[in-house]
Order: structure tokens, then C-alpha cells, then sequence
């Protein structure tokens, strides 16, 4: 369907010697959820998956930033991945993010990714301790990745959050060879130069991935061809529709399509919580997923409703999946 | 020639009542020179300003950062921007930044460049004092813009410098209506989002001038009209054809030439000094400028070498004023 | 022996009915070692405490910072700090600090921790995710504390490194009563004011211990108690000289001390690794602990021999623990 | 009297070949004033000279950050710098702050300070452009020092307002020989290990002034025998009580005189603005000084207020000058 926007998987395909692979289009950050007693909640993950797949949706980039991997126990993390792999449809590519601050819970975060049978891993640099030059994060990404050695690794590149911010152009250049699996970058950050180079880097054989929902059209002018983002949780069929009249160069109508989506971005900007904004819109979207774990919060109902006004303001329902969620209809919305 | 890029001089049109007015396209901002003696060079800005028209360049912003206003007296200043007006070709707009630390300097700089006869003045915020509210900074530049009451004025933004770091778009909610010869902002920074918020409020009626040169062909993309930078100095060809490949809707050539200018950039970046590697390269387009202020510093005779090298491994002398200057043709080399 | 520095132990005194005590004196943070195959080394723990103690250390901060916590796995932390708690001598309080990303792994290390038995508990503010407000700040922490009610608990304030840098007098304000085991702040940061303020909040009920080595003295003179450190592992002795001139009036002699332990401490400061120069420094005293964890590395032989040159210029090698561990004798150096 | 603080003045001692004197005890930066049609205002600078030396002050920092030197015009440095270098009593040394945005500015600043008769200069590091390494700094700071030959030059060090944030031991290493008048460095900021290995860098020979009122005591303690701020303005006696105290080896009273100073820089802090506070403090110790300029802005009539209440409740109006300035009366308060 998109020229452009080919779709890899990794059990439809040769992996290559490299085990490169490519992972396009829209990859959503699924959020977690947790039960009333606080543990973790899995109950609601095969129809997500399955409602991303139906929305356009080409992967899914478990246990990140999005989904409080972080805030997660070492024994939900697995879990959670699991599940992901074991109920997602067949074209919905997983990715297993296995960074954390312990190098050792890393390594057996990725071992245990590639026994579950994830398509690709990501890391992301140390969240505590920094490195002090760019060898020990190239170190320390290759200790874990080797965890998993037939399985692709994706860089996670968010300096806002970690501080962890070399330029990934000299990351590549000292990571090429040094690690053997490395596929890409989810490269979550504005500098969209730096962000170009290692696109073209080494022949352009790694895949970096745009990673803010607000740029995206930005990033497919640069050669983008996949990014991961928060947004694609529950307004994919927006960004499908973006990708689509870039692909076919209709600047205006893509450009239309972007600014709406910062509009939806904005209202969620100004509340007092990202995140917490971001469960009550996938529960718009029709998957049922409550709770968050300190020191992120949820949004008060005095700010929910004011949120809905304002995104209805903006549009937002119509680009939601709410109608198809409720009707169970599962056919793609753009074609 | 540009349906996209219409350009508008002030003295060609009937000026609103609002004062303001669109200056697009490519707008220079041109390096300034010294004597051997260590006082301000005025003696090349009448080439220099032929060759940018030249070339395709519609305006020129003075005395900016790359300009080193700051390190300028408050005479030179005056005496530099009054030698930009007078001596500018007709289709190129002169915007002077009248911005510095003291308030009542940038008062007394706002009337000269009106009295002088400037097409806009650019103010960036407080580059000392930090504005404790949003409120302190739109009152700074009010009280400066309103010393020259019938010249359209552009808020020079630029948080990396000064420290100055309010979304642009609460700025514009606060400005609006507040600063009456408010024209638009130089956006010099890489939040494209509250750029592109920026650009479509109050139905559009602010010019929101790209500022990073690395990133022109996404301001494109996102609605920019105009752009400000460093490197049109001496390859707005380059920028021009991209523009002419963005306007016709030639993606994958728009995108070549971007990736050539980010290679060029990087070759800069990669020197001791930006503003050292600019003035050289200045040169090597055919204005003789000479000289820095400290704490800016040239580069090197090694690392001059170092850069031709490099510079000729990315294709900058296909794109520089070189040939063109050498021979005196100013015929543009693209149409 | 120090009229201002009277040691409580939890187990020798009477608990006030909140749950406060006094922690005081020199609180070492010591490192941690790894075996050859790179698990957890605790072997060396019962040495290490009793050479802490015989050199006038009064307390250890375990699985903090200094002690890579975060990069210890959750089994290893609480193997560390089991050990820490059952092999050190009885006038050695142990603190475990129990925080990490998720407050899940949190809640239950501070469960253990008291299970074990320990003196007090540690709380860094969250390592990944940021606070939005300082409530969300306040819950994250009275959670975990709550897991450990009958053991004190220090709010562990270091923004350099986490960056959660709300003024501590604020945070008090907010936590005051809400949390009712806490006793004080591990105050690791160098706004000095701040850390004073809280010193007095509330009738001077909460001990707010010193935590940068290079100050102690300062610390000292506004009023701190108590200090917490990493070069207090290694050269105590020197340490323990200065609060003692301090105490007597001696201002001179403790000004030439504190100067010399930063004389150490750039030495520290100029290699490639400060925790790397650490181990370094802990095994010449006496204590075979080897091994760090990446994102971390250890400094290089060429390094070693450079570092132990300057601290002999400096006079480490009279303060450390060297002639006292090798000669096995534990009387104490100072008194 | 006291008998670390001896007070050497220009005039009364023979200066060495260096041209280095020391500038001991309270130094105070005074406010700036303006008339009513925004213009400089300079008629109450003889009182406000007095009336600090009569509380103790032993030198005033002109036109620096509390004086909003970077606020003014050229001329207007020139004439507060003029006004206070003659109309100050004998013994009360003139520091005159050159430093600005263009060095050239800085240095007829420099020349026309010398040539005033100032005591010493002062030079705070670039405040736009960011020198790349450190040669440049202390290139940029020679040049400028070079233009007052015969007069003792002070780096001005205040990172967290210009963003120039070297080591400055590295800095006086560089500095050391390069430039011959360097006295020392005013030293505004929290790295108070680095402050005190300037002390002791090349025999002590630099006098590092201490510049966080907030933090006097400490300084005092590492062997700083004078300080630079803005509130020995208006609450000096406070400081020499505290002086004297610590001189006579009073560690608790010169402790509570401490935290008294730090409970009146909280009401300050807790201000919408502190440079607005401090004016109309500076007004209730009896100099009738008024106006500020943007983007500084004044306090409210309701902050006022609150402000009296509770700088009353600490303490404040025992320790400003009221009284003796409403009586004319210029006998020491403390002695």
C-alpha cells in the first residue's frame, strides 16, 4: 500500500547475516495497565494488539518510556513482554525494550526477550550512572545486546530523560562492527540533523526511527520510513492518513493532517499529566486500561473533562478509534 | 518564480495598518569584518550585499549573532547597520537587530535603524537578566519596539544563547495586541511544533522565519515561508535550488540537497570555531572579511586546510559564490 | 568523646514514638566488589565494617550511590544488604537505601531492609521518571516508607544526578507529618541555605546530614551532626582529626584538614573515574575489593601509578587506613 | 579590630610590582537608582557611600550584576562609576565592574576607570558568546585588563547567570603570569572546594573574594577574608557581628547570626522579585533609591507589605541601618 512504507517482519523474511532488519511505518509505545490492587494488568493486551493491528499499526515498542518500563518490577517487565508476544497478530512486529539501571537485569531482560521470541530488542543508554565517554555506553549496550544475539537491537536515543546526550552520529561510527546486532536508533529526540546522518551512515544499513509524534512529518521529509510514538496508541488512523498523502505528495493535506495532530498533542500538553492524559484517551479508544505507579499520575475529572472539550475542539474523535473499538468492526478506517 | 515564496519589500506595497508585512525566502545574516587595526570593516558590505541578492538572497538580518552585534560598540552598530540600508540593492530587505543587554541602548538602536530607514528590527530577549514572568519579557520588547512605531519587528528567539526559554506560542498570546509593529518571530530553535503553533495563530498573521539551517527543508514542510541563517552567506544556491525542488513538489531532490548542506555543516561544526570556519568560508565565496572578536576566535591555517578538504568532499564549491564572484557574472545560477 | 556528636543506635536506645533518631558522626558509603565471574562479592563486608568502625566511622549508606545500588540487581541489594547488617559491629548503624526506578522493587527492598533489621532507610526521589509536583514527590516517598514503619527514614537528596532538585525546605514542609518515619536528609547537594533551613524546620527535629566531602567543614559550621560520604571509607582518620579541631575551637588546624582531604579529592576528580579511583584507594586500605559495573569503569595502571604519586604528595597516605589494616591493629589512629 | 580582616587601600600602601592588594571584609554591590524620567540617578551616592562605611562596609562592586551594569548605557557606567569614585570616603575602596558584551566596550570602560581613580576593576567572563576553551577566556579577560595597567583586576565568576562556567582553578592557572594585574576573583557561586584551591594557588596570592551571602559563615571558614553581595547593603551590621563572632572563635553566635542572614534572604527569595525587594529595602535603611529597569522588575505594593511583616518576624529591622540613617547619627551600631 505505501510504496514507501514496506513492512518487514522477521519470520517472513531472510534475516541477513548482520540480523538487520528493517521495521517501518507506525510503531506505537502501548501504555501498561495495573489491576485495583496495583499489580500489574495483562487482561486487556490481546485486544490492543489487535486494535493497533486493525488501525493501521506495524509495531509495537513494549515496557519504554510510554509504557513505565521503568516503574515496572524485573518480574512484571517479563510478563508484560510475554504477553505482547504471545497475543499480537502476526503483522504486528514486537519490540522489547530491556533497558534499565542495572546492566545485569538488562542482559537477562534481553536473553529472556530472545527466548520469548521478540522481533527486536531496544536499549536504552544507563539511567543513572553516565557514561563518562562514549566507549562505556557503547560497552554497555553491546554487554546487553550480546544477551541476544540473534535478535535485532535498537539504540533508545532520549537524552531529555536520561542525560545521556553524545551525538548518535559518533555513537554509530564507534557502535558499526562493535555490535553485531545493532539495527537502529529510536532516535526520541529533536535533533533531526544529527538524527540524518546516521541515516545515511555505513550506506544507510541502519534504521532510525523518528521518535516525536509532533515532527513526524518532518522526520518523513528526512527519509524517515518508521517512528515510534505515543500518539499512535489512539490516533494511528491520522498518522496513516499523514503518510498517505506524503507518499502520493500532497504536501497541504499532510501538512493539515500534522498540525491537527499537534493540536491533540498540545491539549495534552497542558495537563498536569502527560501520561495520565494518555490512559484516558486509550480508554476513549476503547481499550479498558487504568492505573499508574508514583511519581507519574493520573489527571483529575475536573481535567478530563475540560480535555475532552478541548480535543473534540481540535477533532480528535475522528481520528480516535473509539467508533471502530465500539462497533468491534476491525477494517482499517483509511485505505 | 517561487509561488510559495512571494516577496514583499516595504516600499513596494502598501504597508497595513498593523504594520506588518512578509519578508520570505532566504534571509542572510551576514558575518561582519574588522581592519587590521581592530576596528569595524565597513568597506566590503556593498559586494557583499550584491552577491547575496545575486545569489537569490531576499533579506539580511544585522548585527544578529552570527553578526556579532554584541561585540559590537553601540557606534559600530549604528555605523554597520546604517552602511546595510544604504547600500543594499532594492530587493533586499534589511532587517537590524537592535537587541543587547541594556534596554535603553535597544530603545536608541530601534530609532536609528527606523530613522535609517530599515525594513524590520529584530529584538531578541534579555541576554543578562532573565524575565522573571512572560509578562516582563513581551514589556521589554514593547518598550523597544515602540521607538520605531512604523517599522514591522521580529522577536528573536534563541533559548541555546540567551537563556530566554518561554514557548513561543505564550509569548505570542501575550504579544498579541500588546507590541502593535509585531511582525513574527526568528525562530532559532529546534522546537518545530511551537514554531508551527506559532505560524498558525491569530489565522496565521505572524511570519515565523525558520532559524536552523540543518532543518530548513522541514520548515519548509511545516509552513515556513522564510528562513533566517548563517550558511546562506555562502551557499544560498544550494538553498535555492531546494526550495525550487520543495515548490515543485521533487521530494527525494529537496532531500539531496538538505543532506548536502547538513554535510557542509558538519564539516563547520566539526572545527574549533563555527564563526571562525564561516569567515573563511565567506572568503572563499568572494568577500574578503577579515578578523574576530573575542571571546570568538578564527580557526587555524591547519584546520583551514583540514576544512577545504573536507569541504570539497561534500560538493561546497558547486554550491559557494565562488565562481560566479570570481568572474563578476550575477546571473543567478539557479532559475 | 565529640560533646556535638553523640551516637544513638537504634538497638541501645529508647525510639521516640515518631520513629526520629539520631544518626551522627561519619557515615561511610562503601563501595562494592564483584568476583572474578562479575557477580556480588560480599566476602570482604565483615573486614570492611570492622575497619570502618576502628577508624571512627559511625554508621554506613549502603546500596546507594557510592555503592552502585543501581546497578546491583534486586536479589544482590538485598544479599548486600544482608550481609552489611549481620556482620558489621554493633556501633556501626547501617542505613539501606532502598530506592530505584520503580517503587514497586522499592516498597519491598524497604520491607526486607526492616525485615533485616536495619538502622535506617534510604530514599533517593525517582531515578526516571520526574515528579511533576511536589506532592507526587511526597506520595512516592511516604509509600515506600510506609513498607518500613518502625525504621527512620532519610529522603536521599542528590539532583546532580537524578535531577528531582525541589528546594529540601519545601519538600519538608509538604512531608512533615505525612511521613511519619521520616528522620532526616542525606543532603548531597551544595545549596548550603537550603540544607539549613531544614536543619531548623520544625524545632531542629529532623537531622539533615552533610554530603559532600569537600564541605564537611562547612557543614560542620552550620550545624550538621552527621555526614555522609565516600572518601570517609578510606581516609577517616583525617576526618575525624577535623571534627575533632573543630569541636575544640581549632578553626586553623581544621581548615588545613579539610584542605588536604580536598587536595585528595581533586586528585580523585582528575582521573578518568572517580569510582574507579575509589577502589583503588579502598584496596591500598586495607580492603580487596575489585570489579565495577558498567556504565562505570576502573582507571587504567598507567592511571593507578600517576594517582598514587599525587596522593603521596598530598599526604593521603598518612590519613588512610593502610599501616592499621595491614598491621591488623584496630586501636584507633586518632584519638 | 579584627584581626584576620586587615583593610588595605590603594592609596595607603605600596603596591607591589604585581600590582595585587588585597580588598578584605564587606564588600558591598550597591543597588542603582533612576530619576523619574528613567534616566540614571546619582544624587544619593555620596549618602549611600557614607552611610555604608559608617555600618562597616569596607568596598562597594559598582555597576555589576546588583547594580544592573549590564542594564546600562555606556555613559551611565561611565557616570555611576564616577560618582562613586568620588564622592566615597577614604576607606571605602572603589571596585568598578568593565565587563559587557563587546570587549571593546569593556576596555575604554577599563581605561576610563583607571583614569577615574578606581581601586580595582572587575571583569565578568563573555555574556553572549561563550568562549570555546579556556585561552579564550583568559584572552578575553587580558585584553580587557591590559587597558587599566596600574590597577588590580578581579575575574568575576558568577556561572549560573552568564553560563561561563570553568573550574576557576583552572582558569587562575591559565590566568597566573598571562595576566599581571589579576588580584583575584569574585567568586559567586557554590563550588566552594574550587573557590578555596584558588585560595591556596601560588602561595595564597589571589584574594578570593566570597560572593553567596547566603553562605559568609563558610567562606569565613575556609580562610575567605572578604566577600562581595548585595544584602551589605542594607544589613551589614548583621554581617560584622558575625565576622566578629566567628574572629573570636563564637562558633554559635556567629551560627545564629548566620541563619538570621538566611531567614532575610528567604523573605527576599520568596519576592516575585529580588532585585525589586532589595530596592525597597535599601530604601528602608534610609536611601531613597528608586526605579528599575526591564526586564528586572519592582515588587507590589501588596508584596511590600507581606515582605515588612515578615522580614519584622526575623529580625531584619535590628540589623538594616533605619535608625542610625533617620538620625544622621554615623557611629558604629556594633563594636
Amino acid at each position: 500500500m505505501y510504496d514507501i512504507l514496506i513492512i518487514y517482519k522477521e519470520n517472513d523474511m531472510n534475516i541477513s547475516l548482520e540480523h538487520k532488519e528493517a521495521l517501518s511505518g507506525l510503531i506505537a509505545a502501548p501504555l501498561v495497565g495495573y489491576t485495583k490492587d496495583g499489580s500489574v494488568d495483562t487482561s486487556f493486551i490481546h485486544d490492543y494488539a489487535s486494535l493497533l493491528s486493525s488501525n493501521g499499526v506495524n509495531g509495537v515498542f513494549i515496557n519504554g518510556t510510554t509504557g513505565e518500563g521503568m516503574s515496572l518490577t524485573f518480574q512484571e517487565r517479563k510478563e508484560v513482554a510475554e504477553k505482547w508476544i504471545n497475543t499480537s497478530p502476526k503483522d504486528l512486529s514486537v519490540i522489547i525494550h530491556v533497558g534499565c539501571s542495572s546492566i545485569e537485569e538488562s542482559k537477562q531482560l534481553a536473553a529472556h526477550a530472545q527466548q520469548c521470541g521478540a522481533d527486536a530488542i531496544g536499549i536504552i543508554g544507563p539511567t543513572f550512572y553516565k557514561p563518562a565517554k562514549m566507549s562505556d555506553l557503547v560497552e554497555f549496550v553491546a554487554a546487553i545486546a550480546q544477551k541476544a544475539p540473534d535478535t535485532p537491537c535498537y539504540y533508545y536515543h532520549m537524552p531529555a530523560i536520561n542525560g545521556v546526550d553524545f551525538p548518535m552520529i559518533d555513537f554509530l561510527k564507534e557502535a558499526h562492527g562493535a555490535i553485531p546486532t545493532l539495527a537502529g536508533i529510536k532516535y526520541t529526540f529533536e535533533n533531526l540533523m544529527d538524527a540524518d546522518l546516521c541515516r545515511q551512515y555505513a550506506d544507510g544499513q541502519y534504521n532510525i526511527l523518528h521518535g516525536q509524534d509532533e515532527t513526524l512529518l518532518c522526520g518523513l521529509t528526512l527519509g524517515a520510513t518508521g517512528a515510534v510514538g505515543s500518539t499512535y496508541n489512539f490516533m494511528a488512523p491520522l498518522y496513516v492518513q499523514m503518510i498517505d498523502a506524503f507518499t502520493q505528495g500532497k504536501a497541504e493535506q499532510a501538512l493539515k493532517l500534522q498540525r491537527t495532530a499537534c493540536d491533540i498533542l498540545q491539549c495534552m500538553f497542558e495537563c498536569s499529566s502527560y501520561f495520565g492524559a494518555a490512559k484516558v484517551m486509550m480508554r476513549w479508544a476503547g481499550i479498558e486500561i487504568n492505573g499508574i505507579r508514583l511519581p507519574l499520575s493520573d489527571i483529575q475529572p475536573h481535567e478530563v473533562a475540560k480535555l475532552k472539550e478541548k480535543l473534540n475542539d481540535v477533532g480528535f474523535f475522528s481520528y480516535s478509534n473509539t467508533t471502530k473499538a465500539a462497533t468491534g468492526k476491525e477494517e482499517k478506517i483509511v485505505s
